[in-house]
């Protein structure tokens, strides 16, 4: 990937307070939404959390196909992650996402039941910038 | 569907200038773009302007289901419409959606071969506002 794209790439991703997160339903039918950016640890990894008893969570539990996309819509770029989810319940991934207030949701702290995290690993990232749009394998 | 509610998402489309659009790739892969949000005739039919080139244009052909997701992050509300999604080619539909200044990427006008729109028909919406969640069949 070249430089300077893979750096407009991480700038957009690091100004972005949200992330748009898509999932496929048990009919087949695309499922997007809006989640809060919280952590990522490369171009190729991303981390939500997430409720347990969410129905996301089945639905990435049955198929892991996903996507996450971040855009800036008033200078028309996004950038289109498309990769595999795996849902995380193990202390130490959910001890990294653990944020000051998730008490107020999960009363009995990062290793409440309900609390989870998302591990999103990309194949691909699709950038476009006005005209000009590319694909890179990551 | 509730009064009220079908008038919280309706409200919430309407101010809305960009709306979430999903589709599914070849290889089974959600895939999410935004969209400018121009018309919308009823609260279960939407339209989009696009190429006729583009990628996506031959995933709805291939897969017509589809979703168009509408949010206001603010205020942590959000409408998921799932339903499928047509491609129209026909003067009329072409019409409907014409606006001043496609010229700039259609220089042949209503009737440029390139432009086409995209008619969404949702079976079903999802609104979640704080921590309410519904879904509505439409």
């Amino acid at each position: 990937m070249d430089d300077s794209i893979k750096r407009e790439i991480i700038k957009l991703r690091s100004e972005s307070n949200i992330a748009y997160v898509a999932s496929v339903n048990e009919a087949g039918f695309p499922q997007t939404k809006a989640m809060l950016v919280l952590e990522h640890d490369s171009i190729q990894t991303q981390y939500f959390s997430t409720n347990w008893s969410s129905k996301r969570v089945q639905q990435f539990l049955r198929n892991p196909r996903a996507s996450v996309y971040y855009c800036n819509e008033a200078e028309f770029k996004g950038a289109l992650f498309t990769g595999s989810m795996e849902v995380c319940r193990d202390h130490d991934t959910k001890a990294l996402l653990w944020r000051e207030g998730f008490e107020m949701y999960y009363p009995k702290g990062v290793d409440d039941e309900d609390y989870c995290v998302y591990k999103f690993t990309a194949d691909t990232v699709n950038y476009y910038h006005g005209l000009s749009n590319v694909t890179f394998q990551l």
